[in-house]
């Protein structure tokens, strides 16, 4: 084996990114903020560790960064709260863990691994959820960690309303900000992992596809391992994850077949805008979009650095 | 098209069903349960009316029995209370709704079919799904109405421990008290929807197999519908309904073959105890499982009805 057959790509959500909205230094933070997550994921890699540590340092730099829509940056939901939900995978075992719901933990993706690795169960919702991660030793986090002068703005223009919003979007119908890190290692490991604070002003304890297994993250050795960020219902009822893998398992198709299928064919004829990121157990990277664009970065097998929110 | 190509077939969970535990006085009140709720559903059939609706009157007439943990005969968790998971799924457009952790609800499965229906989303958890239900309308149940004798005593039973506990099993691993129904109507629509308690003693908010699309329950026109009763982490990670659906879809595989790989391959290689009953696109029924027994029932296209617990 290649010893240093290792690839890593992330993404930082999906949505019609309206480039006038985006200022040049607002578009440079973007950018270093996805480039210093990325080397913090391929970093892992490079030391020779999993894909599994590797998509957590990345996903956790995503959540620490106030610009993406999880952790620190994560939406207000109606009641001015901040719920957040989390999923990891990892190829080698089929282990999973996800969290839906929780607040006040600073790293949901961390409470995803710990479920994972520390609990019977591959899914845990909200208050139970919060429990289990004090259990766990996790630290507490006030409200007051999560408050971004940004979205709380946000908030306040629909709080009164019914309306939701989404993150990198215009379209109050779009629910794009989410994070998600995908990896090979050097073992030919995979790994995905996904991170989201949701919609903002969103009620009713509403999940979405982040956390479900197979829908918007899902890693399996023998196929890929995949991360997604769009309208969450068309990804949950779409399957996404598992369809990529599975047109790779029992059809034959290439990642890139597999991706052009269910990002330019399947979602697009039931509307369900986004993208996602994918890797396949050769290092080969896809990461499709049907919006306007898609904060996204990798570094692939040759070692070579992208790091792109347009087409 | 045959004007009575109609099919349904349902379930009351599975798994280690000793028949030493079943007097012949609890085995018959069991299959009367089951036939009465597989009569309900197939009378809806019979009418011309839809699928969905069908399942929906099968799943309903379970969550009413107190036998089955679901709905008024719903498990207790770690704190005395019931939390009820429950999702239905169209196959003519793939919409689906989905609740999880619902407290208070006489039938989760008819909240399921309003928050497909009216609201935006397909997954509600825990509170969020309370109010939303509050909203549309539905009667809260007092707690009472959800105390039975037998769910009592086996939560008293191991309360003070760290143990949960399944329904239909001596072994305190296994989690499959779950109820589920798939139907074809008259004019070739499947639907399928799956409805549960949990288990005993549960703790932390666990969300399992059976409100996760593609995991425990899926519905799909060009394919089959699935509801599944299992060890619910490994059918969440194995994303079983969508697995069968795919091996039919992509790789040509009969309902029969695709089950006989998943339920009896797949499963049993990871210890996925369980099973599931499923029907396809022609009315073909199948009701797989790997466990000692499955509370099933099922009326064929030939209007021929079986009703079993065993082998």
């Amino acid at each position: 084996m290649n010893p240093i057959a290792i690839a890593i790509a992330i993404h930082g959500g999906a949505g019609t990114i309206a480039p006038h909205l985006l200022t040049p230094s607002l578009e440079k933070e973007y950018l270093t903020g996805l480039e210093n997550a990325l080397k913090a994921g391929y970093a892992v890699l490079k030391q020779n560790d999993s894909s599994t540590d590797a998509v957590l340092a990345a996903v956790m730099a995503l959540e620490d960064n106030p610009l993406f829509n999880a952790g620190k940056g994560a939406v207000f939901n109606h009641i001015g709260k901040h719920e957040m939900d989390a999923a990891i995978m990892d190829g080698k075992d089929l282990m999973a863990g996800a969290v839906c719901g929780v607040s006040n933990i600073k790293n949901p993706v961390l409470l995803a691994k710990a479920i994972k690795e520390q609990s019977a169960h591959v899914m845990l919702a909200t208050q139970g959820a919060f429990e289990f991660a004090k259990q766990q030793g996790f630290e507490v986090m006030p409200d007051e960690y999560f408050f971004t002068e940004h979205r709380y703005a946000q908030w306040q223009e629909i709080k009164d309303t019914e309306n939701y919003q989404l993150d990198h979007t215009e379209k109050p119908q779009n629910k794009m900000g989410t994070v998600g890190a995908v990896a090979l290692d050097n073992l030919g490991n995979l790994a995905a992992a996904t991170s989201t604070g949701g919609m903002t002003n969103k009620k009713f304890g509403r999940i979405g596809d982040s956390t479900v297994i197979g829908a918007g993250t899902y890693a399996n050795n023998e196929t890929c391992a995949i991360s997604c960020t769009g309208h969450g219902e068309l990804f949950l009822r779409s399957v996404v994850a598992y369809d990529i893998s599975c047109l790779i398992a029992y059809k034959g198709l290439t990642l890139q077949q597999a991706c052009d299928i269910v990002v330019h064919q399947k979602l697009v004829k039931i509307g369900g805008e986004g993208g996602l990121i994918a890797i396949d157990k050769n290092g080969n990277i896809e990461m499709p979009f049907n919006s306007e664009g898609m904060y996204r970065a990798k570094i692939d097998l040759a070692g070579k650095m992208e790091v792109k929110i347009y087409k």
